[in-house]
C-alpha cells in the first residue's frame, strides 16, 4: 500500500554507504523502514513537503567546512519544515582503488569537493602531482572507479568496501582527526519532540534593518533571558549583497520558560522569524541554567504580577 | 460617623498653605472631604496604613533638591502602599515679616531647609549678613514669626498670606525659575487606575549582588522591551556603605504588554521588587512607542509562539 | 605670615566635635596645622575657591541618609575642585541634656535633621510625645542647650562631651549600627594622587540627550572597559523636572589603562563630564580586575595596532 | 628577468573568463601586468606567500552562497596577508552547447556546483531532466564541452564566447536577477592603502570562552564606538563542533580614529585578532558618523585626559 509505505520512508543522501546514510542509522525509528537515496538536500526535502517521506536526513554543519549552506538556505525558504532530531557522525576517510592499483599508479583522484578538501593536506604530501576530479558524493565517487576510468582512485567512507569491491591504498587520510558532521531528521511540521533537559532550538531570523546594532539588541533578546547561543551563522537573504538572516541554534526546549519568553522577544523585534523546532541535543549534555532563569522564576513572576495588577499587598523590604 | 470619616480623610503636610496643600488642592475626589495636616511623610504614611485616612499626598522629587529621600525610603519600608496619582506645583517663594517690619530690619530668616536651599543666591545678595534658624515647614517658619521673636522674617510659599497676617518683602525669591515640586498621592494597595496613554510606573528594586555590569543587565530589562525610564534614583539599603536599592519610574503603565513584559524580566532578575504603581501622569504627555513595542506585537507574538508550539505550519521566507 | 597659614588651613563642617572634625582628625597632613570650622559645604567649598584653605572635609554619602545632594550639587557646580582623599567614620549617636535632667523631662529634642532621622527608632519607643527643633550641625544642637531652654534634649556625636558639660541620657541610639558616613577632602585641581592599588575615581556627568537607552550607553563605556562602578547616584539638573545628572565613582585610578580609556569614551559620549579626581580607598581593599583590563593588555594591544598600521606581519591562527 | 615578472604578477582563478578575471580587469595597476590563472583559492595566495605574484584577486562573498569558505579560511590561517582592494561583479550566466547543440539534445550540464546552484530554477524549468557534471571552474565547465563528450551544454559567463567557439542556447539564466559576487585583492602584509572616507576594515576574531553573552560582548566593542559591521560570518576553529571564530567587516578605516579604538577594544577582549586590512569599499559608499564618533571626539577626549591628569583646572557645569 503506497500511502503506508510513504508515510514510513526517510530519505537521505546516498548512495548506500554515505555518512549521511550513517547518521540515519542512529534512528531508531527509522530501522526496518523503507530508506529512499536521493541527489541532494533539495530533493530530500521535497520528499518530506510532498508527503513522499516521512522524514529526511540532511547534513547541516561540520567541523572543518562549518555550515552547509544548502541546507541553512533550504531551512529558510522551504515553509513547513521542522527539524526533529540531531545526529553526530565521526568523519573519517580512505583512499580507495580498482583491485590491483597501487599508490604510485594513481593519478586522477575522485572525490566530492567537501571530502577533497578534508584531506587535502595528506594528498598534497603523498600525491603532489595529482588531478582531483569532482563527484557528487563520497560513494559515487568510488562507485564511478568500477564504471570508468576517469580517475584511479577515490576518497570515500570506510564502510565503502561493504558495498564495493575497492582496494584500500591508505586510512584515516583526514586532515582533523576530530571531524564530525552534524546532521539533522527534518519532517514536516507536527507536535514538538517532548523536553529532554539537553535540548536545543533552532531558528533563522531577519534584522528589522541595518542600523548599527541591530545584531546586538537582537542577541540581547537572548541574554536578557539567560539563553546561551551555540550557533549564529549569517546566510545571504539574496537580493543584495549585504543583506543576512541568520541561522541559530539556542541550548534548551521551547517549553522551558526562558526559551519561549526569547522567542516572544525575538519575534517582536524580528520582521521575520522561522521557528525550526527543539529537539534532544545529540550529545545529549545537560543544560544548565543560572537560577534566576529557571522555569521557576517565571511562574513566580506571573503569580507576582497577576497579584499586583489585582490589588494583592506587596511586602516591602522591611526595615 | 468616624469610620466613614477615616475612610474619606486625605492627609498631607501641613499646615494650611504649605505646597503639599496645593498639591492635594488638585485631586477632585478629595473636594470637599477632611483633610489632615500632620508633621512629615512618616505620620502621612501611618494614617494610611493604619486606615486613619484615604490617602497622603507627599512630595517625591524636586527640581532644584532631587529625590525626597524620606519619601523614597518610607515607600520602600513600609509595605501595603499604592501611588495612585501625581501632580505638579510651582514653587516660588516670598520674603514675608511681621508687620511694620523693612528688609534692612532683616538679621535672622525662619526657614525650612529646603526652602532656604532654593533662596540661596537672593539671600546672600540682598542680606548678605543673616543668620538661619530651620523650620519644619515653610507654613511653620511664616507663622513662628506671630509667635516669638527668635526671626525677623520667613521664606514661604506665596499663599501664606491667605493664612497669616504678614508683611511681603520681596517676591519670586527663588533661585530656579523653573522651580517645580512633584507629588505623588498615596493609598493603601488597591485595584489599578485604569490606563490613560499618559500613564507612569513606579518601581524600586535591588540588584542580586554587587558584581560588575549588574546595574547594566537590570537596565537592559526595560531597554529590551522598549521602555523609557524617566527617574532613576539610588538610595542606601543601610545595612552597609556602596549598597543600594534603585527608585525607578516607567514610561506607561503595567496594562501596557511592554511594562507588564519588562517587569516580569525586572522580578526573575532581582531578588526584591516592589511595585508602586501604575497611574495618569501629571504632565499628561502621551508616551510615544515604537510599533514593534505595541500592545499588538505581543499578542501576535504570543499568538505566533502557541501555535508553533501546538504544531501549526510556519510560512517560510519565500524565495 | 597670612599666606602661609592659609596654604595651610584645612575648612571643615564645625564646630569641634562633629562627624566631619573626626574625618579630619584621620588626615596625616593636617595635623598640626590650622582647622577652620564653617557652617556649610558651601562655605567649605568657598574657602578652597578663594584660597582662604588648602582644602576642604565634606560628608558625600552616609549609609542612612544617601549621598549628600548638598556636596555632590556644590563638586558639580563649582569648577577647579579636586578630591584627594577619602575618610570613613562610624556615626553613632547619644541623647545629652543639661545636667541634672531626666529622661522623663524631655519634652523638645534639639537635633540636625539628618542624625534625627538616623535616631528615630529609638526617639519613637522612648521618647513618644517629644517635639523636635532642626539644628544646623550635631555639636550645634548640644551647645544650644547651654544657650537657651528652645529644647530639653540634643542629639550628638558621643565625642561632645568633650567639648561641652552636658550629662548623656542614652547611649547608642542610632537606629543603624552599622552605620557610616563616608567624606572626601577636596583641594583645588592639582597634580593626581599616586596609584596605591586601592583607587577611586569620581566623576559627574550628563547624557546626550533623553532618548530611552541613553544611560545604559553610558554604563557601557565603563563595562566593556571592565570598570566597576561603586556609585551611581542621579542629581537634578535643575532646568526641569526629569533632566539629571550622574555621579559616579569608579573603581580603579585614571593612571589604571581601563579607567583612563573609559573616561575617553565617557568624555566622547556625555557632552558634560567633571572629573573630580582619583585618590586612595579609604577601605584600602584592593581592586581585582579580569586580566583582559589589565594595563598589559592595553599595551599590547597599542603595541600590536601600531604594528599593523606600520606593516608589519600578522600572525595568522595557523592550522 | 623572473623576479621583476614576479613582482608584477598577478594570480586569479582561471582560466580566462572567469568571473574573477573580470574582478581582476577592474583593478588599474594590474594592466599590462603578467596574469597568472590558478585552479583554486589556496594555489592563488600559495602565490602570494611565496612571493609568485605580487597579489591574488579571490571571491569572498556572494549574493547568493553567502561567504566563500575556503576563501575565509585561507585568511584565517595563511599569515602575513592582506587584503588591498574590493571588487564587485555582476553573476550573469549562459548556457552553451557545441556548435549545433538544440536544447532539446541536453542530457547532462557541465558546471561547478555554485554556478549550478544559481540557474537551478531555470535549469528544472526548462531542463527537468538533465544529469549534472561538476566541474572546478565555470570556464573549464563550457572549455571541457570541446574536449570530450561527457556533457552536452556548460553553465558559464556571458564572455565565455570571447575565448571558445561555442553556441548560446540560453542568455540571463541566473536565478537572482541581482546576483553579484565581491572580491579582495590580498597582498603580502604592506603599508596601508590611505583613508578615502569610503572604506572597509576586515578582522578575523576568536571569542575568549564559550561563555554565555561572550560574542554580545564582543559585538559592544564596536558598538561602544559606533562602528557598524557590515558582515559577520562565523567559521569553524576545526577542533570541535560548536568552536567558531568571526569574520568581520567594519564600516571605515583603521586611520578613524572609531576604528583604530574598536580594535584596541578587540585585541584586549579576543584571544586571538587577525586584522586583515582597511581599503576602499567597492561602492565607493561614505560611511556616515554620528558626530559623537568623529575623529575630533577622539582628539578631544584625549586633550582632555591629558589635561586633567597633569592637574589642569576643569570648568564645572556652571549655575
Amino acid at each position: 500500500m503506497p500511502d503506508t509505505a510513504a508515510s514510513e520512508t526517510y530519505s537521505y543522501l546516498g548512495p548506500a554507504g554515505t555518512f549521511t546514510e550513517a547518521a540515519l542509522a542512529q534512528v531508531p525509528q527509522a530501522a526496518g523502514k523503507p530508506w529512499r537515496s536521493v541527489n541532494n538536500v533539495g530533493q530530500a526535502l521535497d520528499d518530506v513537503v510532498s508527503g513522499r517521506s516521512v522524514a529526511a536526513m540532511i547534513a547541516i554543519e561540520n567541523t572543518v567546512d562549518g555550515g552547509v549552506s544548502a541546507s541553512q538556505d533550504a531551512l529558510a525558504t522551504i515553509p513547513n519544515l521542522r527539524i526533529v532530531g540531531e545526529y553526530l557522525v565521526d568523519v573519517n576517510f580512505v583512499l580507495v582503488a580498482r583491485p590491483g592499483t597501487t599508490l604510485a599508479d594513481v593519478k586522477t583522484i575522485n572525490a566530492h569537493p567537501v571530502a577533497y578538501g578534508q584531506t587535502h593536506l595528506w594528498v598534497e604530501a603523498h600525491l603532489p602531482h595529482h588531478g582531483h576530479l569532482p563527484a557528487t558524493s563520497n560513494v559515487a565517487a568510488a562507485a564511478s572507479l568500477l564504471e570508468n576510468d576517469l580517475a584511479d582512485a577515490a576518497i570515500a567512507p570506510p564502510t565503502i568496501t561493504r558495498h564495493h569491491d575497492l582496494d584500500v591504498l591508505a586510512t584515516n587520510i583526514g586532515d582533523n582527526p576530530n571531524a564530525q558532521t552534524r546532521f539533522v531528521l527534518v519532517s514536516r511540521t507536527t507536535a514538538l519532540p517532548g523536553r529532554t533537559g539537553s535540548d536545543k532550538t533552532s531558528i533563522i531570523a531577519e534584522l528589522p534593518d541595518n542600523r548599527a546594532g541591530r545584531l546586538l539588541e537582537m542577541l540581547e533578546q537572548f541574554a536578557t533571558r539567560g539563553v546561551n547561543m551555540s550557533l549564529l551563522a549569517s546566510r545571504p537573504i539574496g537580493d543584495a549583497l549585504g543583506r543576512y538572516r541568520f541561522v541559530i541554534d539556542l541550548d534548551g526546549h521551547v517549553h522551558d520558560e526562558r526559551v519561549a519568553d526569547a522567542l516572544l522577544g525575538l519575534k517582536r523585534f524580528s520582521p521575520n522569524v522561522i521557528f525550526l523546532g527543539s529537539y534532544p541535543r545529540a550529545d545529549k549534555l545537560p543544560i544548565t541554567v543560572t537560577p534566576r532563569y529557571e522555569n521557576e522564576a517565571f511562574t513566580d513572576a506571573r503569580d507576582w504580577l497577576r497579584g499586583l495588577i489585582s490589588g494583592e499587598p506587596d511586602e516591602g523590604f522591611g526595615r
